[in-house]
């Protein structure tokens, strides 16, 4: 499969109020408090539609960022990713308000059920005419266990090998359990679905049982669009397996190619092509008419944005409390699976809180663009060009205004240059975004648990 | 709190083809093979909603129908039920398309993480504004629990038992974990919530135990309204302590007006007052512009209807297959809890499967009532005036007409007899069916999970 023409663009965001750049919910102009209004969603969705963009990718999180100072204080009064709603209760109205944009939804398996979210999906890719993809997280908190009754998560790679079987049990129920052409709706026959077609799964393993028919008839995709953001070794094998778009968050070009590189190759390793994989990375932009507006711009979103809220983000990413260490002491800490590029940084370079805190310049990690269209549309090639990534989840700072700067003026820039759809092609997200089939291709772990029609 | 002076009205569905009414989904005008398409169920939203009913009340179920005949052939080939999708992900698009209307969920809880659970209802009454209900169920099908990898059920009387458990985690994380005011969203002084006003819950039970914050912020309702349908001494009970709204399925005038009065009792007993739940009966309505158009529609139906996709729903409900038994043979069944009435008149009459293939005559069980708008609206207030219930879930036969026929032509009637509302209050679905506050009442057993302001 060749590396896609044009730029990939999803819009990162999460059902709650600070999600990456944290602080900016304060500015004047920013409505993200509203997060849980229909309106938000449905006026979202129309707004990236508009900019052809390839989908809204939802993150999602279950626990509460205590790490930092110890409590949840800071998360509370600044809303860093807390309150936060479910993610998968917003689709079904954005699909309504939408015809193309896809929808790439997190949710962490470690306390789902496979059985109810299987369905789950399912109903979703049906209601979006296959439109659904689905961010695969295993969880790192342990407030999360917490709030399941359990003493503390699994070891992180047992959590991996966990998800592991739960993909399998998934893929029995999605792809083996209904044949194509079982569902025929034939009134006149009085025959909706054909038994014979209609298979149970008997699945027993080490971490799931489980007996059933899949309660929902195949959807267009069956499987949702997989994506998935590990960045360890464990969970780059995991997504060697089973990802189609994987989200990387690095801070700088030379990671970005290491991570690409590191992929592409798990991806042949484990049978698949080395561009089977799309790669999706965060970036902040803003942008304006002209490079001084630009620059004015950030300017005013750098005196709402909260350096503190970020590194109390990044500190539970982490696991470290760097609120025990004085500003200019040297921080020390036990190497987190979660953000292994800026662990290698700190450890490279000694860092010290304050220079933590110089990472979080507009309250959040990813590396911000600030520059007028071109400028935008120059860097965008150039992390493109320089380390082997396909698209971006573009964070958002103050909204809407950054969607629609964004759109009104890079968009059209890409467009020009020929890197940038100009229309939607039809057909599934699958289809749209990795250039083939509606369903998940042969070489990929899924197919292995397809029945051949007819069996 | 009084008798509402007008008769309450839930339409009936369920996100599957056929759902009570089995059979009908072959009538060449019906288009319930179309549930699986969101336009589907915006434009019923909709429709309802010019309707003023009260509310959707969406069926679910986990688990197949493979009792009769020992198998699901006759639930694939008349989709009994089979396929089934998610009933939640329908409800933010038929949200966004309505106002007024209320939307009551059915989710079996026996399968459920309570802390993700409680987010789910949160996240949907903020975006319904306070018009999410919930339909609490405990399942009773094997095939459920055999998805989820147990080796069968709990008991009937211990699942409610845990249950009532599970409501209290609830409780506590709706009522009990964010005071009123917590949240402020003031971005002058950078306090979107203030900490001192949210709490930890802490819960160590003999079937759960959590420690956490909830996710969400304080929604509408806080705790969406519940509905039951427990039939069971303990089933009732457990209405008792919990529901806002009874859903009964009684064949008949005298078994109707027994449960209503049964109810009220347990009510009181519980420390509620006897109408602090409202009772909706099912019912099926056909109508037409004058009688015998109604009747000609009724022997249409008939004949797209499936008395034996009835049995084999009625079959799974009551754990017997009846296909066991020769036509004219006495059928002999060990007493099922979900449909007590049904087993009590088998018993007291001798039933053989012919006769019980004669309660299924429009392919489900609840009494059909048939006739042009005079007769229709005499025979609810009727229903209403001997039985004491307060209003009805009426399913669907052939949709849309189903729904269509009623609103232009009973409504109407009911309208111009003072039983029915000509506009809709405003307020939440809580204020609406209940006649109070958004939020459950002091008397209700939540009310002693919450804090007092400023605790």
């Amino acid at each position: 499969m060749a590396r896609s023409p044009h730029i990939l663009l999803n819009a990162f965001n999460m059902n709650c109020v600070g999600h990456i750049n944290h602080g900016l919910w304060t500015h004047p102009r920013d409505r993200s408090g509203d997060y849980n209004t229909l309106p938000y969603w449905t006026d979202l969705a129309r707004t990236l539609e508009r900019g052809l963009f390839d989908g809204l990718f939802l993150a999602d999180i279950v626990g509460v960022y205590d790490v930092y100072q110890g409590n949840v204080d800071l998360p509370l009064r600044e809303s860093i990713q807390l309150p936060v709603n479910d993610p998968l209760m917003l689709v079904s109205a954005m699909a309504a308000a939408t015809r193309h944009l896809g929808f790439g939804v997190t949710v962490n398996l470690s306390y789902e059920q496979p059985y109810l979210l299987a369905r789950r999906f399912s109903t979703l890719d049906h209601l979006t005419s296959g439109r659904i993809g689905w961010n695969i997280v295993t969880g790192y908190l342990d407030s999360a266990a917490r709030a399941m009754g359990l003493a503390g998560q699994a070891p992180h790679d047992e959590r991996y090998d966990r998800a592991d079987e739960f993909m399998d049990v998934l893929y029995q129920l999605w792809e083996g359990s209904w044949e194509d052409g079982a569902v025929l709706r034939d009134k006149a026959r009085r025959l909706f679905t054909d038994p014979a077609k209609v298979h149970e799964v008997k699945h027993q393993g080490r971490w799931f049982q489980l007996q059933g028919y899949h309660l929902a008839e195949p959807s267009p995709q069956r499987t949702p669009v997989l994506f998935q953001a590990g960045s360890s070794g464990r969970g780059q094998r995991f997504a060697a397996r089973h990802a189609e778009c994987v989200f990387i968050s690095p801070p700088d070009k030379a990671t970005a190619r290491r991570t690409v590189q590191s992929l592409r190759e798990a991806l042949v390793q484990a049978g698949r092509q080395p561009d089977d994989v799309k790669v999706f990375m965060g970036t902040a932009v803003v942008t304006g008419r002209t490079a001084a507006e630009a620059r004015d711009l950030y300017a005013d979103y750098l005196q709402y944005a909260s350096r503190d809220a970020g590194l109390a983000h990044f500190a539970a990413s982490v696991g470290v409390d760097f609120a025990r260490y004085d500003l200019d002491a040297p921080v020390d800490y036990q190497p987190g699976q979660a953000i292994e590029s800026a662990r290698r940084s700190a450890q490279e370079h000694g860092w010290t809180r304050r220079k933590l805190l110089q990472l979080f310049e507009l309250g959040g990690r990813y590396p911000a663009i600030v520059g007028d269209a071109q400028q935008v549309a120059d860097e965008l090639q150039s992390w493109i060009a320089d380390t082997g990534i396909d698209g971006f989840n573009l964070s958002r700072t103050v909204v809407p205004e950054s969607y629609e700067h964004f759109i009104d003026l890079v968009v059209p820039e890409l467009q020009n240059r020929g890197v940038y759809k100009t229309t939607y092609e039809t057909g599934s997200l699958r289809h749209k975004l990795l250039g083939a089939g509606d369903q998940l291709p042969q070489q990929h772990a899924a197919a292995a648990f397809r029945r051949p029609t007819g069996s």
